[in-house]
């Protein structure tokens, strides 16, 4: 199998590293145990190992093709999307009333990551898909919903996500697409809109597009958005396909990666106008997207996870396997495998740190986004909604980044096979490539932090996160276990690191904001090594403490935080005295 | 134009960064000027901006045909190939008594970069061509010379390095290629070979493959190869090509990058034997091959550099073309270049950063080379050599690594449009990412760093780079100059860094060898960080002293300083606290 879900890791980050054990402790999933999760996330690991897994290589060398306005999958795609939407996944954590199974965010987390590890080319059609539903469950119309909710959670039709124009990337308030009220109730919708995830494809019978567009009173900006929703085919009485809606494909990009995921320009209202249905409001699309992007930006960060353990998981299997050169003290005559070269072994415990420290921060961000919508007061659920607000673009930025550079890493572990597409490893960097830069590139995400999350309650909710990271590194510091090595002493000085330079970013949003923005992209990575040090630490105690497969968990905990978490003191440095030389610097970028 | 050679920086950094103007006041290059050398960098910009460049995007989507066992390269490769020749590129830094211009090693590095800028699947034939060149002038016979190494040094045929076999690779003593005595002073080689660059094509009508191969009485490993001369066509009488000898291209590789060049799988003697001709006795190969390999490192680092040049250059037309969003203080109605934004400037200063310390690093090491090759006495010859010989490896790998680094911050620049194959973005990635694996693999250098050079002469080869760095440092806090910010408190901890870092290793080395491996990697990178920082800050101080274009050299010396020489300390912990938990941690591997 090329990709065998890791269980055991996706669990135990589950319930000791987001805190999911206690959550059911809590009772906010009702009746849910435990062991109901773990089957849910056996039976996810074996369709993403079994039927999705092989078409990751399929779908990579034939792509989407795309004729006469016609998009035709790879082979065996459609089989594969049967299978996946059979299962009820396309559901997952959508609302029991409208059909789905409303299980936690987190397990959907889990999930997303194995459709992604599997292969990205298809996970991303998950992504975009639950992302909508998620949207649209929170702010569309009753009887929208009744028309169209129900095909959604089942599968039965997938949604797109239609922001993006050619001068409207991450300044989603330049769209130009036009809305026009019909009279009826519905709009007219004209634009062209690009960078489309399977805008166009043969897996389902209708396809529904999410739509941003500006109507004719709207005011500039983000604040003049709406959203629509726009179906491929108009519904018959019987809420059946009819008639063909005037939205259509007009190219398909070739990209260096994710082939099989059809990325279309979308031409809407060449014929006069597409028939759109308004979701929360006249000029309210921002309220909306911004649920529709929180959800994706978290579900993106779990495609990084979901790279990097397939790359990590490949790269182990080589250097098990590959013999090339001696160990300190072999004979001449042997050889042995590249995995007992210590300067291997520090690239894979590199790749499988990096990728258990973005899981974490990827899970504890769902768990909380579950907290904010089923904790039982109301002071919890905005709390934990804040939480979220602040992790999001940390778990995207952190995430996608690592599962680039591990995807990368996997490529060198193979040395020149690497470098081979039919060996595979290339295929991951390509596809992870695009994960820095959807959904808000990862510079967006920094900006995000440091401008809107940072500030949340005057800097209270950061306050109280770093209070935790605290907590953690006050027990890994009590526990005092000589195979933590230095962790305590180095998670403390990372969390210290993070403190000053919150402390430092807060006080110039208000003073010299241009320092702060020219800080931003340090700052995030220092928070994402601080906070994936800690949250490793804390389920190598959670380890610890009950005695179960400890070995494993302390050595990848103590790894990260002396070769990773270190990191934090330069970050630090770059940020609070690095800004002044990038805001001065023009000099050295005129000459060309 | 889509490359345009940055012949100020270039010459900057030749003559103040690796210091060629002092290098030709001592006389080393006869009456070579630095007037003469600019004319040759102009010339070289020319060739490379107009003629080659042009190509690259075509030789991506055509990549290099193979059939029927004949390579056919992509539209313009051969004309480009002809005016490349015809300008006596082949043989730069060749010996004039053999036909070359014996110009510097450190004009022929610059050269380098700037072919491979234009195209690296272009420029990849000039680096192992040159290599093969350096080692065949320096231990080939008299009369193999007399007949080979004019036709080499004039272009007019094409050199081959053959080294890798399927079970070798990193291992280049597990070959298994054979090579019998023919009776008559020729041998006869049976083997395969992978992963041969150019190993066959239609540029010319001769192709010289340097073979290395095993005689059947040879010790096993290194000390049992030897080299081989072995011509495509054997030669006629009047040295024309003539009969074809027993060796062929069986296939081409499919890969990531570099498509247009043919990297070949080639048999050799599958009809009796090639005939080959010893270079430097048998079983002296290996020396052989380190001369080669040794200059092929210095020329991939130039890949890494020139790959990074053309993405910034690319990144920065795209970044002040591309309005999205405002700078702060901006009303809503209007739109800023990217450039403006911080956080853009940001990945913009680091690209250029990384590009012109990698730059410097690389164009000491070939001036290094110069001196071994050209002082007047052996003293000075010899520790240039030992020099050169040290920073190899940290040219090769760190350079590679920011090649990579900065091609794929060039994709991120361009956001979405970055992940599109026409925007030629994400080609540099894709070509840039074999730098870190060819030549030796990055681990390899960081190893040979290590375990080889440091301990040369007793770590005073080493220690004496230290000094010299240190005396950088002390000049720049001797400036005081505040457009400096903290370069020098910031280059002096990580030089010290450096230098604890390098003492804890050699004490390794003869204490726990597995240990100095476990940090090798995080060395070298510190190495990088230090070296490059204080080289950036040598030619801040020469253009404030000579008030020559100071503004941009200061920005970008301060820019690196503050925020990537500081990452010393973490590499320094990395090393020295953190390879006990890499060595100790297999657990942590051991669970898939």
């Amino acid at each position: 199998m090329t990709y065998r879900a890791p269980l055991a890791d996706m669990n135990f980050a589950l319930k000791h590293g987001a805190g999911l054990a206690s959550a059911l402790q809590d009772g906010l999933f009702g009746d849910l145990t435990m062991d109901d999760v773990e089957a849910v996330l056996t039976e996810a690991g074996r369709l993403a190992g079994a039927v999705i897994a092989p078409l990751n290589r399929v779908g990579d060398r034939h792509g989407a093709m795309f004729k006469d306005g016609v998009v035709t999958t790879a082979p065996g795609w459609k089989e594969a999307y049967q299978a996946w939407r059979k299962g009820g996944w396309a559901g997952l954590a959508a609302p029991a009333e409208w059909g789905g199974q409303g299980l936690p965010q987190a397990v959907s987390a889990a999930c997303t990551e194995m459709w992604n590890a599997a292969s990205m080319a298809f996970g991303v059609a998950a992504v975009v898909h639950m992302s909508a539903i998620d949207a649209f469950s929170a702010h569309g119309s009753e009887p929208l919903k009744r028309a169209y909710l129900g095909k959604l959670a089942s599968g039965e039709w997938l949604a797109t996500m239609q922001l993006t124009e050619p001068q409207a990337g991450s300044d989603v308030g330049a769209l130009r697409t036009r809305a026009e009220r019909a009279g009826d109730g519905t709009y007219r919708v004209t634009g062209q809109k690009i960078f489309i995830t399977y805008g166009e494809h043969d897996l389902t019978d209708n396809i529904i597009h999410f739509v941003l567009a500006r109507l004719p009173d709207a005011p500039p900006g983000t604040r003049g958005i709406s959203l629509f929703l726009v179906p491929k085919f108009l519904l018959n009485a019987d809420s059946s396909p009819g008639v063909r809606n005037d939205v259509r494909a007009h190219a398909v990009e070739e990209k260096l990666g994710i082939h099989a995921s059809p990325t279309c320009t979308m031409i809407l209202g060449d014929r006069g106008g597409a028939t759109g249905f308004l979701i929360g409001g006249e000029h309210a699309g921002m309220a909306c997207m911004f649920t529709m992007m929180n959800r994706a930006r978290l579900a993106v960060a779990l495609q990084g996870v979901g790279i990097a353990e397939r790359a990590t998981q490949q790269a182990l299997a080589y250097a098990r396997q590959r013999q090339q050169g001696r160990t300190p003290g072999m004979p001449a005559t042997q050889s042995a495998p590249i995995f007992d070269h210590p300067d291997m072994k520090r690239m894979l415990l590199t790749m499988r740190a990096l990728t258990q420290a973005a899981r974490s921060i990827c899970y504890t961000t769902a768990l909380a986004i579950d907290r904010a919508e089923r904790s039982s007061d109301d002071a919890a659920r905005k709390v934990a909604h804040k939480r979220a607000s602040l992790l999001t673009p940390v778990a995207k930025a952190f995430s996608s980044d690592i599962g680039i550079e591990v995807a990368s890493l996997g490529v060198q572990v193979h040395g020149g096979m690497g470098y081979i597409e039919e060996t595979g490893a290339a295929q991951h960097l390509r596809d992870a490539r695009i994960t820095a830069i959807y959904e808000g590139t990862n510079g967006i995400q920094a900006i995000d932090l440091v401008t809107r999350k940072l500030p949340l309650e005057d800097g209270t909710v950061v306050g109280a996160f770093l209070d935790e990271l605290r907590g953690i590194v006050g027990a890994v510091n009590a526990t005092n276990d000589p195979a933590l090595g230095l962790s305590g002493v180095r998670l403390s000085e990372a969390v210290a690191s993070l403190a000053r330079t919150t402390d430092w970013l807060l006080a110039q949003l208000g003073k010299d904001l241009n320092l702060a923005l020219a800080g931003a992209t340090p700052y995030l990575r220092l928070f994402g090594m601080a906070t994936g040090g800690c949250l490793l630490a804390q389920q190598a105690l959670a380890a610890l403490r009950l005695n179960a497969d400890a070995a494993p968990r302390v050595a990848l905990a103590r790894f990260f935080a002396e070769n990773f978490s270190v990191q934090a003191a330069a970050f630090e440095r770059a940020v609070v005295e690095g800004g002044t030389g990038v805001i001065g610097a023009d000099a050295a970028l005129a000459s060309y």
